[in-house]
């Protein structure tokens, strides 16, 4: 087991990273109160529910649950509120830990419930996708969608502890298991140049789960971003750059509806958007655009999205919440490992980076 | 005017406290970016919401407005909703401002919008009643009611900058005035025995609204306020001071229904209750409830309650989010002016404080 601090001064926290990891005795230090409240989803619960339920009454904790349904259309406020409800209707008070056993999506809400319920209370995460364990569980960032947009309400709350057990990656399905290496391979892209040497080498076996090989790509990835995430934690800056083909992924999914691409698909494709964009700023050279496309290939992700109007398109990029005052800036790359944002490109030249890598009409 | 900062590290903030203001010229410094969204309701809308647009046109904003109904009741997810759905139909991003015009259902609503909104933007108070210059402007606990407990989802969330101007007060209904008298009283009762004296000297002329006297006495109560939340910005010690009489307020306030009375009028016959069980503690003498019930009554407060059975009294009492752990604790007075957290009393004494001040059945 390797265990990594997310430096936030008094909010330091660890991650835990490794195989079949003894969860009771890990987390014993980091549940307050009494009152331990597990959010999953119908399909976790059927696999892992029972395992995690034993390891909270092994520690003695009054125990409630709250299974939501599985799948991105359900990160509502409908389902925001069957957490409220499932915590008032067991009488738990503001010294109860919120544990969430899931993915992105359970992550993000049983965060943002965490946060808001009693004004705060303990939060606990145990990541069940590759994509949570990389990126969800990280950070602190929760949050439900709104019709008129994703992710557009939430709050910055940082849990007591992550629990990244690679065993539970063995039952996730392929194309999840994709979707999470788009975002290792975005970190790679992004800040670590030797990572991306070392996912060339190392992708097959990556996608065959071996779990060692899996628990140091998770290591690398939570390691950056504890980096980041501890140097800028509002994203004010620096953090943004974690954003690597995010605006376009985003159109993608907002233009296809969200939950038709999985978000590491859109963000695969975004990726290799920002890449040609770079190259026609003549920071990137044509083999190192080809060197996107093949590790993202390798992971059995796209890298072209389907025919979207490229008005449309922009349309739904200038509604990406990273845009500022009307200015649209991408995170773009000097370097194959090195991010930087970026608002200096013409509109063709946009264009040209979306066009380019689409299926025709 | 006077100026009084509350120290919050990086989120220092000021508190503008005078009659009639120049809140544009106030205000200006505090506002990012070009998009204001005022959240207000109906009756503060009628009497101030062309004023303020006014003040916020004359800077250049772009301004759109969010008008609720007026009343705790409307303190729920549908009127939060409201504001986000006006956020995201006005397309605001993350550096938009929410101002809230309005009492402390409406600070507390808009400012949790504000803290969840894009994960949280910026965020100004112009509180309209007395009860919110005191108190629920400052200190950032915002929220909402769930029907199942009050405040029981919201967030911590300072403003960027605080207007407490007298001139608002001129409209406020009497038994507003009263309600927010009792959180005046309250901060004399908890920290400041020469304040006390000097409520007692001034109420009268308090009461016809002076507003020089007004404007000394939300100074002074946002001064206690700004010292103590600055000590313990999410309430893990000291702040719980702050809620002298409100577990018993909530009892009443529960049992009668929400809204029947006044929070402040509940505050009030609460702090006649903890004054009483002081009292038995050997900690007051009877002068000293004498003076608290008093000086109530001079601000035409309840210091006494309808009867409600005892049973149901301690039974709301339990639900109170300030229970820990089971264990009740109460914010009880060592003197007039010297507030402690308590819990070693006995049932005898608890149920003799309640019973003595209601009214019989």
């Amino acid at each position: 087991m390797q265990t990594l601090y997310v430096e936030l001064g008094t909010r330091r926290y660890p991650i835990f990273i490794g195989q079949s990891l003894d969860s009771a005795e890990l987390l014993a230090p980091y549940i307050s109160g009494q009152q331990v409240m597990i959010v999953t989803n119908t399909t976790v619960a059927a696999l892992y529910l029972s395992y995690y339920q034993a390891q909270f009454e092994k520690l003695g904790k009054k125990i409630a649950v709250c299974i939501l349904p599985d799948g991105e259309k359900y990160k509502n406020f409908e389902q925001l509120h069957l957490i409220f409800d499932a915590l008032l209707e067991a009488g738990f008070n503001r010294d109860c830990t919120v544990v969430a056993l899931g993915g992105g999506v359970i992550g993000d809400m049983a965060g943002y419930a965490a946060a808001s319920f009693q004004r705060g209370v303990n939060f606990i995460q145990i990541p069940t996708t590759l994509l949570s364990q990389v990126d969800s569980s990280v950070g602190g960032k929760t949050g439900i969608n709104h019709p008129l947009g994703k992710n557009m309400i939430g709050a910055f709350k940082q849990p007591e502890a992550v629990i990244a057990d690679m065993r539970v990656l063995e039952t996730l399905p392929e194309r999840e298991l994709s979707a999470g290496m788009a975002e290792v391979i975005k970190y790679a892209l992004l800040c670590d140049a030797d990572f991306l040497l070392w996912l060339e080498q190392n992708m097959p076996a990556l996608m065959q789960r071996d779990p060692a090989l899996l628990a140091e790509a998770v290591y690398r990835c939570c390691a950056h971003k504890a980096r980041i995430v501890a140097n800028d934690e509002t994203e004010k800056g620096e953090r943004a750059l974690l954003n690597l083909g995010h605006t376009f992924g985003h159109a993608i999914e907002s233009y296809l509806g969200y939950g038709v691409w999985l978000h590491g698909e859109a963000v695969a494709t975004g990726m290799v958007m920002a890449a040609t964009l770079s190259e026609q700023l003549g920071w990137l050279n044509t083999q190192d655009v080809v060197r996107v496309k093949h590790i993202l290939a390798q992971a059995n992700l796209p890298v072209t999205c389907p025919y979207i109007p490229v008005e449309q398109f922009l349309g739904y990029m200038a509604h990406d919440k990273k845009v500022l005052n009307g200015q649209l800036r991408l995170i773009l790359l000097k370097n194959l490992g090195q991010a930087v944002i970026h608002n200096e490109f013409t509109q063709d030249a946009l264009i040209e980076s979306i066009t380019s890598n689409q299926l025709p009409a």
